[in-house]
């Protein structure tokens, strides 16, 4: 799979994290680019949030770079707005960009002041090392606990040429995104206006990372942001439009499953599908419920069909639906039919679940078409291991 | 602390769960006694709460004993009413009681048919063995994965005489109440009407159980129920019913805490306590976001002062709040001053979050008035182990 065309990455260690790891990305366009972006639903807010919506509203949704560090969320700071501030007018200068076309985004631990002078000294090795191939050293760059780092591509052809769409994010725990998670960057180097762009997120961030749980904490520093820089010189027809939203999708898609395969601790990644709500919202709710189910995650960690934990966290969802009419799947095999136990070997259930892809699908039996997919974890002593220790 | 008069207990092994523990209990009150209840606001309701809520009505509020089984919820089963029906008719018989007096309880697995003769074969021995002084074997005989049986007591005195209340509850997993949690028997001698029962059950259960979370799950058989059976012969007076309620409210609160204390692996029990808010209302959400946060609860289990953590989880309550006017207190030191770091001893703190009881104080200044109290327990790998097990 090609990378966009017309993007630069670098990343560098800035000295932001203890651990001697790159810390500091910098992804720049060669052209200026069409920019969108969603942000956490936290009231509390990280300083580089606010900051990347000012930027992004003072420049009519143009941008020309994105400098994200690890290591530190820059939230709940005292110098947070001119920390920010004074790191972006920095790489504006050196990279000749309006500062208001320099996008922050920072991830890591809360209440601690991120030190300027390390980005600012770093800055100009970082935009020394500017290569269109270094996209993987980003992606590396802004990790947290991530063990691994998340990327996806696809590409799709216009009637004027091929277009190409690449995404990374980071994101273990404190996932739980009710409008955007994590730090997630897409590129496309596809014709596209702001505007375009703002609506093909919302759709796409709607089935994507809003349909990703791992621990049910949103963080305070969630920042997705969509460009597209025209590189190409492919704009899309009125009919193509919706191709290239498929090929952002299905990146954005893949990125939420990564995250929730990564999730802190999990051996497992666990797709729930609910069929037949009475709206693709219920089916969402319905599912985000089951996703959100410490019970739940705890019988599929430990290969249990434990599908009464399954029933009792849809009830819980909130949403009206028949218990008698619902039945129940694990990795396809019917568990409960009708709200009620449906016979299947145990033994040989316990083994399938014991596959790093888990399948949990609650279908309600009518006429009704709501339906939705969501992507989450098993939940094991590792998530606790983890979170009981970092920071100290 | 002296049991309410006229009440009879007792408990017997039915053969319902594996281990041979008292699974069966059952309390009698010698006088026809006014009941109320409050059950789960789950969508999916196991057959005796169904069977608990139309007997109360049927009866129009009086009650002459609780039937409660552990080991098996008789939810999501074939025959769940007929079973939850037919061992009603059968105590009612043996205790020469109108079927719409005997409230049925059960607590333990999903989805799994419950035989109803283990419960009838029983009967005769558990009603033999009806004493006044047995409080604390039913208080067991209630037990899933508690480690400890949940009991409280208290007292107070009217012009008429002293009246008596005495609860008992159970409940480790599987806990956040949104009307009642888990299963709660609570029972005074007071003289009370069913009317003024139900009154001051909705108000008791607002500030006790309905303030407890251990996992963010909802059971399908929780079931809390409140009898005043008259026995002390003292009517309060007007003035007097507040009192009574306030050794109700007692009485439930410390069932509540007993509850987060036994949480599912819990070693320490976490008090939330949230001033300062535009409502009590507020306040709680406030209260139940924090509590409901497993990076929270993780960090307490860590003896963390990671108070970023505590904001992040106040910020997504999805209440109105200004966290520059925001302190975090956590043991009564002040970690987090306007919504910034506040110096303080790191290491001091870890040794203070040592203890067993923990509190987590967030007091937002300004004029408002809004508090609640919420109890938690911290996050452990033992939750894990011990759900990544049960039931097979």
């Amino acid at each position: 799979m090609n990378l966009p065309l017309g993007y630069l990455y670098s990343a560098t260690y800035a000295g932001i994290r203890q651990v001697k790891k790159d810390d500091l990305a910098l992804i720049v366009s060669g052209l200026p680019a069409a920019a969108a972006a969603v942000f956490t639903q936290n009231r509390v807010q990280a300083a580089p949030v606010e900051l990347c919506r000012r930027h992004l509203r003072l420049s009519q949704g143009l941008a020309g770079a994105i400098l994200a560090n690890a290591g530190n969320a820059n939230c709940a700071t005292r110098t947070g707005h001119a920390v920010a501030l004074a790191t972006c007018k920095a790489a504006a200068r050196l990279l000749r960009l309006p500062v208001s076309q320099v996008l922050p985004a920072s991830t890591g631990v809360i209440g601690v002041e991120l030190e300027p002078h390390k980005i600012i000294g770093a800055l100009p090795r970082l935009a020394a090392g500017l290569n269109p191939s270094r996209f993987d050293d980003a992606a590396r760059a802004i990790m947290t606990t991530d063990l691994v780092p998340k990327t996806a591509f696809a590409e799709t052809g216009l009637r004027r040429g091929v277009v190409r769409v690449a995404g990374m994010s980071k994101g273990s725990g404190m996932i739980h995104p009710l409008m955007a998670t994590t730090l997630g960057f897409v590129m496309t180097d596809a014709v596209l206006s702001a505007v375009e762009l703002r609506a093909m997120l919302k759709r796409t961030v709607e089935r994507s990372y809003n349909r990703l749980s791992v621990d049910g904490d949103t963080s305070t520093n969630d920042t997705l942001v969509l460009m597209a820089n025209g590189a190409s010189g492919a704009r899309p027809g009125p009919l193509e439009l919706a191709r290239v939203e498929e090929a952002v999708a299905e990146v954005m898609e893949s990125l939420a499953r990564a995250i929730a395969r990564d999730g802190e601790g999990a051996r497992k990644l666990v797709t729930i599908v609910v069929t037949g709500a009475s709206s693709d919202d219920a089916a969402a709710r319905l599912a985000r419920s089951i996703a959100n189910s410490p019970l739940v995650k705890t019988a599929i960690a430990g290969s249990d069909p434990n599908w009464g934990r399954i029933l009792s966290a849809a009830g819980n969802a909130g949403v009206a639906f028949d218990p008698a009419r619902t039945d129940i799947s694990l990795q396809n095999v019917v568990v409960c039919r009708g709200g009620l136990a449906a016979p299947f070997s145990e033994e040989a259930l316990k083994r399938k679940l014991g596959s790093p892809d888990c399948e949990v699908r609650l279908a309600i039996r009518g006429k009704r078409k709501g339906a939705a997919r969501f992507w989450t974890c098993d939940f094991t002593e590792g998530y606790i291991r983890i979170n009981a220790s970092y920071r100290t």
